[in-house]
């Protein structure tokens, strides 16, 4: 078999965003829609200047309050927008503030379903000052179908029993917890939040059904024999919607690690309550079964539990019965702990 | 568990094209590149009214010479390009017959790579002249990430051990030999030629991943419990850019039966030469494993045999040692026979 090296393969096609950010709340009044922000501010703190939000806004990061033109003249080169809102909706109420940023010469960043390039009056304000929009949601150009090739360097994927439990983060606090260490590991951002994160990335889950998994392999490219990307996933095998994204994650990203990520208690698939969770063990069955056709030798690093909403003491109940049960590092990666540095061990392993 | 009725369901991403067809086939030499026009003939002749070609062609599906101006006026509603040329592209010397089919009053239909509305002239043309420019590649708009419900009526899959090898023609064969039968059948088509033939159908493979489950429960709605879909697959589970395709299928079309598609002798996945081909027991496998998740009923109705470079002796052993190795019905649908013929009785019962 042979196997593509760095230089093979081009990177146009991933995102890669204009940064500091200034982040845009808004008119948010509920905490829980201003997630992106909030993982900005705790996870690329560096990248952040400071936040903007209309007077109605009752939700705050805690970073400096800068006006667009503030920002500016403090180096912000784009402004993120840091929230959603049900609908994915960009409210007409924003307008004022998103054309004052093009016009105080940021970039304008946005995750949501609605496009701001079809936005007509930001498509004009952007164009007569030569500004970009950057949609992370609308499908890269150029990409190829996946080749199955090997490649050098090493990877790791965070797989999970269902979406929206923690893959990204343990993705971050991995290659950082490696990297702390001297490891040569990069965060490689797979959705839109991930790649605000990571200052760049491409979103899989809008990538065209045929070249999903060829995007990913351009997206954790080869490199040198002992780097190591660790590579943000996407949904569940076990997710009846979005499985074959997290397919396309597992076959082009050649993981020889991968980790399982899982939220105790959760039971049923969310959103989808007529589908039962399934055990950490079927994931890793079917996470191997799968991931040998383009990497034989992949294997189960260890499990990332979400034990957010648990006390520290439950927390670390559930932690140790589950390294017990599968005899497998288990961790919750907020937590850290001696729990987290066993699970860095068998990344590095 | 909820289930979804026929009335719950949109259709308008379904692409639904106008027909009888005429058959353009270019400046095409090779008949190699002329597969969908002949396919068109040989299962769809009821659509197809003739055929149409540049003086430099040297081939021909037999079907009645006419221009665009003739072929309309006996009734033609649209020109199909029915030859592929190794670019997927649309070249110059073509341009004047497809303006003449559009001046006669064609629609033009295309399943390449190279956008027709993306060809100022033909975008032009089309426009004032009131027709449509109709490109089979290019992804619906209005889908829905699947919801996962089971819902009415029963489907059958058609998966492979890898591309190209007979699935959109064991399906068409099936679905066709159970109507003979008086079953309630339908072919759903999922690629271009498909669509072509059924004259309705989604290209699964040009649907962004997120939907592309959904857009498979769009393609074969809910129905009347007796009815049957016969879905189209695309691809492998094995193929190594092509898999997340597949399981969309698999997910989205919740099939109570599939039949594995295989051509005896092929050893490798066709362009990936580094890849073996699955035994077809570890197809069965893998797409009961994947497909439990949306129907826990699935199983393997048979065996369709491409072994269309074979003898007829040679033909009749492979496909009756495959039957009593898998202890599965097992056919060669276009030879047809009394093998096909317990093929049938299995994907009705």
């Amino acid at each position: 078999m042979s196997v593509v090296t760095a230089l093979d393969r081009p990177t146009g096609a991933i995102h890669a965003l204009p940064s500091p950010y200034l982040l845009f709340l808004g008119d948010t009044v509920e905490m829980g829609f201003a997630k992106t922000a909030l993982g900005l501010r705790d996870w690329a703190p560096d990248r952040c200047l400071g936040e903007w939000s209309l007077p109605s806004a009752r939700v705050t990061t805690g970073l400096p309050r800068l006006s667009p033109a503030e920002a500016a003249a403090k180096g912000a080169r784009a402004m993120v927008i840091g929230v959603a809102n049900p609908g994915g909706i960009i409210p007409d109420s924003w307008m004022p503030e998103l054309l004052a940023a093009i016009d105080a010469g940021l970039d304008i960043v946005a995750g949501m379903h609605a496009r701001l390039s079809s936005i007509t009056p930001l498509a004009e304000a952007a164009a007569s000052q030569g500004r970009q929009l950057i949609d992370l949601r609308v499908p890269p150009a150029d990409l190829a179908v996946a080749s199955g090739l090997k490649r050098s360097g090493r990877r790791l994927l965070t797989v999970g029993t269902d979406c929206a439990l923690g893959k990204k983060y343990t993705a971050l606090a991995i290659a950082r917890g490696l990297a702390a260490r001297g490891v040569d590991a990069t965060f490689r951002a797979s959705g839109q939040t991930g790649i605000m994160l990571a200052g760049q990335g491409i979103a899989i889950d809008a990538v065209i059904a045929d070249f999903a998994a060829g995007a990913v392999e351009l997206l954790s490219p080869a490199a040198a024999p002992d780097h190591l990307d660790v590579v943000e996933g996407q949904g569940s095998l076990f997710h009846p919607s979005y499985a074959p994204v997290s397919l396309a994650l597992l076959h082009g990203s050649q993981p020889d690690l991968f980790v399982v990520c899982h939220q105790p208690g959760r039971e049923t698939i969310l959103g989808h309550p007529g589908f039962r969770l399934p055990t950490i063990e079927a994931v890793i069955e079917q996470t191997v079964m799968l991931g040998r056709l383009t990497n034989p030798a992949i294997r189960c690093a260890g499990i990332s539990l979400n034990t957010g909403d648990m006390t520290a003491e439950a927390a670390g109940r559930v932690i140790e019965e589950t390294a017990a049960q599968l005899g497998l590092p288990a961790a919750d990666p907020i937590r850290g702990g001696d729990a987290f540095e066993r699970l860095l061990d068998a990344c590095q392993a």
